[in-house]
């Protein structure tokens, strides 16, 4: 057996463990018993308000996925009226549609296991930290296999049927179409549902979190699992699909090294595959022991395991290079040390936050100010992270050719997102914990297991910055090989139309500087839309609950039989999210496919430089300020600068209410965003050649 | 005679009739009576603690000018250890320090004006708003016509005394470099005061806006002048002057046509200053008439009389193209469109604003979100208008050739800083209506004057809106092509040493866009430091405001006799100011220096557009969610949403504490940042051609 094939058959080997793995993990969780019948009632209709959320989303996203097939088989990869062969329109456009449908599929699988591993988490809490840990952190593992293996499994499938790299932009395209409707929508559901709790529950009436009798409670949990569980793991099936994407069509034009250059790209995501199922086979803490201490441990076990069989395989199979090799673990380590910026900036036992908490002691414009200002700061570390791993990467494999040197950035991003499978795991149990918290306030279940739902919930917030920063980063190095990805696309339908090649995109030409400045403005646009979305969304759910207060008698004494009206709180949510994202959706494509036709290839060049490096400093500074404020929030409802209740303590709740969108609907959109921008520039290249104004 | 001798002469003449139209109104300004006493002597008050404030800074300037001279004396054009010419160090050195000098003087004259202006206008009011409008409006004319006499004239004796345009580089050096101190510094000197002011007054006691009671009322009208009339000042003589020089820099490249090129840069200029004095002289209003109209028509007005002006000039004068015209035309209308839509965001009377009063009803974190957000959305017409203006001016100018093609760009900032003159006009109304508004309230005018001193106000703050729009499109424009004169520089420096030269900078490769991430964040840590350095001031200020209240007896209650220690809080803003600007002047400088040698030249290239994309999209987005905070306020104080002392009410005033220093502060010290930096990679370029690691 050639290298290649051994590498499709380990690939194959290592999804068909972590399938396996996944599921006696969901076995595991599922044999956990639940007894309070209070918390079933409860988890029955955060279940089933999560699944009305996904049917009507996946019922628009279907009509979405169909015109788009439609017109993806109609024009790409060559217009059918130019005589392009029906045959390979067919294999994009069931390519597109593979993409969509293998991350719903991820996406409905997190619901399913979140959704059941909530109210488990909170029973096991009542026996202690250490069983409730492995509960909640197990769930959030199998959605992590989940994503990761149907990732790797849809790329090899596509790749081995269509036997043409560039197919996969379809199978990358349909996976970010996916992203951005589970991503923003999942956002704008959730922070709607949240910002209204809050501000009724905390600030207005004085309730603690998760009161039962606030109207919007059950839609807040449901907006934990299908912003944080569905939004996130298609966000994070996107980014590994499109870094992949990009690395396997740059290995394409590795002249002579095709073969080697793929099985690379393989090896490397089976490997992180396999090491995530290690590092989540050893996750557990002590009796008393510490939740955020045994999550990023796991992290850097798993690191450790996929560096040294990464190092191991560079080794044995002939063809793989050290220099690449060197490419993927620096791009694995910045992603790491991004991280723990990001900790620095957003964990409340640094300085950061405890002063953005003493600084609300003066008012909420100052809780405001200070958390703008360190979002700022923020993103230096970051930005430098990323300029320095794609320029080490370069570097490193310029000795190797020119092409090696785009495809050693490409490995960079591969090598940050190979233990995406333990970062999905931690991520997901932050909303797991999250809920299960507030199943544990609804069931009654006493001061001591409430305590522990919160040091389990507290570690949540820490580790979900610290992934954020992860996938910003690697987000980052994915959409710089993206446009090396569209430069050969531009290049390809040159070569076929027999004109001059471009070299690059010069800044000096005011083409390109004309996409850069509209480039940049769209992600802030996209986010500002976002926002609004969530503002107005949550205007009308408060209106709704204080409307549910008035009219229902004995609602806010708490009067027992007395029920608040959770659907149409969902139902608010629901609409509005799905109402709001389409048009940030339709603005970020429509402006991709004005520059396009406006000022032609160059013009579109400069628009992903522009999209991606204003949509980075934007993800993070709204990620991180938004966490900031968040465990500002905690840290003063910890006993600080006066604690809960104190003048300081409005201020934090103003600084978190406002950071919520921030954090989990436009930062972690924007991602998408930028994604969804450079397939779609990708895909169309060949209409912008052919057709443009200038 | 010939056309250029032509041209030097008509300049030379508009420069004398400006002088001796500016200080007619100066005479005519102080000819105005002030007969209350209580007037006088607030008055004297602010002007004592402008004074002292801007002695302060210009001897902290001094010292930095000094040392800043030394090291260009030693090391450029070209460093003296290298055989460099002494002769040229020192005419760089000179210019460096003349351009400080100028910019200084520009700033005191304003200042001297304004403290003059503020309280005749107040006195004025209580005749009508139209003589008081005269009063105030002709002030703010004399910093207008200093501003642009002094750059036109600095400009040309540089040239003419040195004969080489690269030596303006210089003097251009030395106006940012005052920019940023006066503009940064004062910005934060100004916020640090009006922040601490209602925080105290407003939020806290309830008490009117200038009410004497409150220790920070004068350095909060102190601060109006220090940040507004002479910061605004420096900031738009520094962007004139580098849109002049380089347009200069690049004539000189145009073989053949260099006088023909320079002659059209310093005649559109005179003639932009010949239709602002034009404009000046044709601003009134009728009895009841609306100051805000009266100010915008004076500025199409300007506008028209440029248009047809340069016109007739490029019809009259041989070598002149229309081409060239053009490109200035199309310069001056972006600015005009950006102006538009900057009002139609800021305007109490367009829906936006009104949006962001209603959104105030739900809380303050309604009002902090919704702003953002249209803020974000208020940059794109700004960039596309940006964008479009840098192509047009470039596709319009290219068949005359590449070089002409950025010539043209550099044409359409000119053009849009044309009339300057009646932007500054327009711009230091507004901080002199606002003191007048002060000092009619302290010197106890009555209702109807203050009334009229509102409404005089409330014109300014519209127009400040626009202007600002205006000042940051010409900003953009002007980096663009002092990228041009990046690149000239450095390949000067490597064709004198036989390498190759540059042709460009391609974002494909990876040492570009290493400097395109670093230098996209660096306008993000630069706001934030300074919006910090407001914070912390201000912190100090209200620890000290609640001091006075508690320790001086009576002056809560307004016992006669019993006054507030003014002084003691004009300090804690004055070395607060100085003390926070530093850092970040310094981070911005070094860490170009820091690309230049790491990266080289080609990093800085992607540095700069980074810098210049990112620094556009925040100062657009802090501008204009500042302003539109501020009018919203203003709405609500109307009675609109509930009026003063509503709910709503107080979540705006948090909105617009949160957008003081975006929009004051922050927002437009970004501006300078950019050209602060531009300057620094072009002087410093043939240090990085020879000394870089990569």
């Amino acid at each position: 057996m050639d290298t290649t094939s051994l590498i499709y058959v380990l690939s194959f080997l290592a999804i068909v463990i972590a399938f396996a793995f996944a599921a006696y993990l969901y076995l595991w969780v599922k044999k956990q018993k639940t007894v309070n019948k209070q918390i079933l009632d409860v988890s029955e209709l955060i279940k089933a308000g999560a699944n009305t959320f996904m049917a009507r989303e996946y019922r628009i996203l279907a009509i979405f996925a169909g015109v788009a097939a439609v017109i993806i088989f109609l024009i790409l990869p060559s217009p059918v009226w130019q005589g392009g062969s029906l045959l390979d329109n067919l294999a994009m456009a069931l390519a597109y549609i593979a993409g969509t449908i293998l991350s719903a599929i991820a996406g409905k699988i997190g619901i399913l296991v979140a959704t059941l591993a909530n109210s488990r988490t909170a029973e096991a809490a009542q026996k202690g930290i250490k069983p409730a840990f492995l509960v909640g952190f197990r769930g959030g593992a199998v959605m992590g296999l989940a994503v990761v293996s149907f990732c790797l499994l849809g790329v090899m499938a596509v790749l081995l049927i269509a036997g043409d790299a560039s197919i996969l932009l379809g199978f990358s395209f349909g996976a970010s179409s996916l992203a951005l409707f589970a991503k923003a929508g999942g956002g704008i559901f959730t922070k709607t549902a949240d910002v209204s709790a809050d501000l009724t529950g905390k600030v207005e009436l004085g309730i603690p979190e998760d009161d039962p009798r606030n109207p919007a409670v059950i839609a807040d949990n449901v907006g934990d699992n299908v912003g944080d569980v569905a939004g996130m793991g298609a966000d994070l099936f996107d980014s590994n699909v499109a870094a992949m994407t990009s690395a396997l069509v740059i290995a394409q034009s590795l002249t002579g090294h095709e073969q080697a250059g793929t099985a690379m790209v393989f090896c490397y995501s089976a490997l992180g595959l396999i090491a995530s199922i290690l590092g989540i086979a050893c996750a557990r803490i002590g009796k008393n022991g510490n939740p955020t201490k045994a999550l990023n441990s796991s992290t850097y076990v798993t690191t450790g395991i996929f560096v040294v069989l990464s190092a191991l395989a560079t080794y044995l199979f002939e063809g793989f290079d050290w220099r690449i090799w060197g490419a993927s673990t620096v791009g694995l380590l910045v992603g790491v040390i991004i991280g723990l910026t990001t900790d620095y900036f957003t964990d409340d036992s640094k300085p950061i936050v405890q002063r953005v908490a003493k600084a609300s002691q003066s008012g909420s414009a100052f809780t405001v100010l200070s958390g703008v200002s360190y979002g700022f700061i923020s993103a230096l570390p970051a930005m430098v992270g990323i300029a320095i791993s794609a320029l080490a990467a370069y570097k490193l494999c310029e000795p190797l050719g020119s092409t090696y040197a785009l495809f050693g950035i490409a490995m960079a991003a591969v090598g940050m997102l190979s233990i995406v499978g333990m970062i999905i795991s931690n991520d997901a149990y932050g909303p797991i914990v999250d809920n299960a918290r507030g199943l544990a306030e609804m069931g009654g279940l006493g001061e001591d297991t409430i305590r522990i739902a919160d040091e389990l919930d507290s570690a949540g917030n820490t580790v979900k910055a610290v992934t954020k920063g992860f996938s910003i980063g690697a987000a980052g190095l994915t959409v710089i090989s993206l446009l090396g990805a569209y430069m050969s696309e531009v290049n390809a339908t040159l070569a076929s139309l027999g004109r001059e090649l471009i070299t690059g995109f010069d800044i000096m030409n005011p083409t390109v500087f004309f996409g850069v400045l509209i480039g940049a403005a769209v992600p802030a646009v996209f986010s500002a839309m976002l926002i609004l979305g969530v503002d107005k969304n949550a205007q009308r759910m408060v209106a709704e609950i204080h409307r549910q207060f008035r009219e229902i008698k004995g609602l806010r004494e708490g009067k027992p039989g007395v029920k608040a009206d959770y659907d149409t709180c969902i139902d608010i949510a629901t609409t509005g999210a799905l109402k709001e994202l389409i048009p940030a959706g339709a603005m970020a494509i429509i402006s991709t496919v004005l520059v396009g036709f406006i000022g032609g290839v160059l013009a579109i060049g400069g628009f992903l430089l522009g999209n991606i490096v204003s949509g980075l400093l934007l993800a993070l500074f709204m990620s991180n300020a938004g966490g900031l404020w968040d465990n500002s929030k905690k840290y003063i409802e910890a006993g600080n600068e006066g604690g809960k209740g104190s003048k300081a303590h409005k201020a934090a709740v103003t600084g978190d209410t406002v950071g919520d969108p921030f954090k989990d609907t436009a930062g972690p959109s924007i991602n998408t965003q930028i994604t969804v921008v450079s397939l779609v520039a990708s895909l169309l290249s060949s209409l912008f050649v052919a057709f443009s104004i200038f």
